[in-house]
């Protein structure tokens, strides 16, 4: 058996045997240091001995410079190809920044800047928009994949350290949490093309929310989290809205609003605090971006989370109060019973407190079927313990509710929705046997992305955007 | 302002306001420390004086035994109820086990035991299957959703601390990217039923694999990581088929055939590891209960995976030899140009390794356009740099390869498999531009939590399975 096996020295963790090294590494390095990088050309510039290139291998935001002999074959090197270079670490003469003397520069892949869509020093976001597949290349979409994976692993690692478990809810499903209908509805082709009978026995949709089924889970695992892709069909082109988008949703049982307001304040606290600390250089530039806009104090924003004990709260009768004294004119009255707008969540986090803000205990009749009815309330002012959180550009960042524990309060609210208990029959044998008090809420994730980055249109912030007629890529 | 503000109290890390204790952490608590916890209860014992409770809220295995007064209103509390009690931590007088000595105990919801599915103390895994909605309570369910919660974090945790970016790739797509057809397709149900425009503009489907999306972001990013849910409309019923499962997929740039092997190798290792290290007892329970079965070495044979510096590497070639040379009889004779069926793939990982072993460089003609074609071979002898890792009893884990980078190699390749270049004109853009060496791998999630919990059915291994006619929960 010995003869036929190879040994090729590899090591547990990667780093130990490949022999690139990352530039962000590099860019620590000590000088004389030998090391061997390679990454995409962001710029060069030739002199008769010398030429300049500048690499960028996505795992910082900065650059690497490499000084290298101009007759070393970098006839064929330009703007957006592939090199590799092996040299030594020094500090630049002017800078004192980290930059490299290669003694080798190795061509891998040319790129041709007569047609190279992004040969150009800038282009503006709906130009590189339509070249997705390139855009990761630019220093903002290099910089928002770094900051969304940071955010995404901050809320993992704060569900993790709080003993949440993570349950893959499915995708495919037969219910609408929602009751929104806007649901994209899943077949098998069959090679003929004609429509065969439903794969699943019935008809199955894209889920909208994964919360019925973390329910299942909370129900007997106490606190869960899932963290998956949602769905909307709903045929929206505006900045604020995907086909496709990613949420997260925990899910505690033996929990009630106080739980769910803490939950949320500490995942994304965690999360930005997750994001300062591995993309701090990302959030600056930003910041920076922002500096003639509205959103100039993006990183004071976002300071301004991370330093609060608690995030102020008021009840949404308390909200509209606070509405109807406002010294400014909505295009929308505020007045009980009606849902509160953009302009309204956005006048109470910007103007009225100035950071995040708790809504809760909103009128019954705007809200889902699961949510808790609130007790001994009159029937014109019944509300239910739902909880929003709204934040300064972005608005409602955070929903979320008591769960009806109560199986024929459920039953009564569900059948005056007119919602089939049916398929729902599961969910209701969650509150027939061993019921429990619990509570949950949901996050858009692109939403967090657009409040920690700044940037205006959610279809930058998710690496490949679906919306009304874009699946091409 | 300040005067509409409640002050709940709340911190950033959930566990210091909340009073409920997880039974994990009260297992360990010192004796006399007062507690609360809530749960559903596995076992009630009644005696005239003093009543025994079992409970279990999932944070662990182990439940926790509560003694509590006869009168404190248990009558109406069975199996599977849900309770709440408050009480000091003692030692049982016997086990020397932890043990509540509860002051009081609040009932939550009760649990009829004439009509509760989950009232007897064994139910076979089939039974189980059909009341997915409850399965989470049973100790299998239980540890099973643990242990994959730990299989994924470990994952996580392997790819960040070896800077890969993770990359939310998308669900819907309008490539197929293994070009075998069995792909859902996605509409927008119109109000009225009837089929409406396409809502992209182009068919769209659910994608098999992120791995093409995953190199739009590893040819600018350098090393990220797909892991979400993938699906096949592939009418199988099978233990081994789902048509949602999850799947992680890394792809690295400037790396060939070792680094797809060290990393394939360091994810598993790193996952299983993490498993040890958070659901110990868990696996433990798993190894009990396969003592008759054939698996009775589950964690022999885990523990044998992470002691390994380098796991053993034979090439297609040289695996056909050792099966042409077996002192077995396959249902299928070995021979080069065919396929390795799962009876191969498990002799070579049971038999002959008896541990997890690669086999790279297979026939071209077996795998899929992407992978890169080997140089200077025969062309009835020509091989691609794919890679496959074997373990016992699952036979495949990962598959993974070099893709083909170069841009003529890569149209022809498509060409001749009857791929539409039109849809892919972005993929082949990735070549056009900078192209670079890389290589990534695929691992269905799911096959690493039945190897790591030596469970038979693939069913029982993810939350909510899909399957052809099961979509009803």
């Amino acid at each position: 058996m010995q003869a036929v096996m190879r040994s090729s020295g590899t090591k547990m963790i990667m780093r130990s045997f490949t022999t690139r090294r990352a530039i962000k590494d590099v860019l620590n390095a000590a000088p004389e240091t030998q090391v061997s990088i390679a990454g995409w050309v962001k710029s060069i510039r030739r002199q008769k001995n010398v030429s300049f290139v500048t690499l960028n291998d996505g795992s910082s935001f900065q650059s690497l410079q490499i000084v290298c002999d101009s007759t070393d074959g970098l006839d064929k090197v330009s703007v957006g190809s592939s090199v590799q270079a092996n040299g030594r670490v020094a500090q630049a003469p002017k800078s004192g920044q980290v930059e490299i003397h290669a003694d080798h520069v190795k061509l891998y892949g040319e790129c041709d800047a007569t047609t190279y869509p992004l040969s150009k020093k800038y282009h503006t976001l709906e130009f590189v928009r339509e070249h997705l597949h390139l855009r990761p290349r630019t220093n903002t979409f290099g910089a928002l994949t770094r900051v969304r994976n940071a955010l995404s692993q901050g809320l993992h690692s704060y569900f993790q350290s709080n003993e949440f478990v993570q349950v893959h809810t499915p995708i495919l499903t037969s219910n609408d949490c929602e009751g929104a209908g806007e649901q994209f509805r899943v077949e098998r082709e069959s090679t003929d093309g004609k429509k065969s009978d439903p794969f699943f026995g019935l008809p199955a949709y894209l889920t909208v929310s994964g919360q019925l089924h973390a329910e299942m889970y909370a129900c007997a695992m106490s606190k869960v989290y899932t963290f998956g892709p949602t769905f909307r069909a709903e045929n929206s082109n505006t900045t604020r809205h995907l086909a496709e988008f990613w949420m997260v949703e925990p899910e505690m049982a033996f929990a009630g609003l106080p739980e769910c307001m803490a939950s949320a304040q500490g995942a994304v606290q965690h999360a930005i605090q997750h994001a300062f600390d591995r993309c701090g250089e990302d959030l600056e530039f930003f910041h920076a971006q922002h500096a003639k806009s509205h959103k100039k104090e993006l990183l004071k924003q976002l300071e301004n989370i991370l330093g609060q004990e608690t995030f102020p709260h008021l009840t949404y009768t308390e909200a509209i109060d606070v509405l109807k004294k406002a010294p400014v004119t909505f295009e929308l009255a505020p007045e009980w019973g009606m849902d509160l707008k953009t302009e309204h969540e956005r006048y109470l986090a910007e103007q009225y407190v100035n950071g995040p803000v708790f809504v809760t205990d909103y009128p019954a009749a705007l809200k889902a079927f699961y949510m808790r009815l609130n007790e001994n309330e009159p029937e014109d002012r019944q509300t239910v313990a739902g909880m929003d959180l709204l934040v300064p550009t972005v608005g409602e960042l955070v929903g979320g509710s008591v769960r009806e524990d109560r199986l024929e309060v459920l039953q009564a609210k569900m059948a005056s929705a007119g919602i089939d208990a049916n398929g729902l029959e599961w969910y209701l044998d969650l509150r027939r046997y061993g019921s429990v008090p619990h509570a949950g809420w949901g996050m858009g994730f692109e939403r967090l992305v657009l409040f920690a980055t700044g940037m205006d249109n959610i279809r930058d912030v998710i690496p490949v955007p679906r919306y009304p007629g874009a699946c091409k890529h």
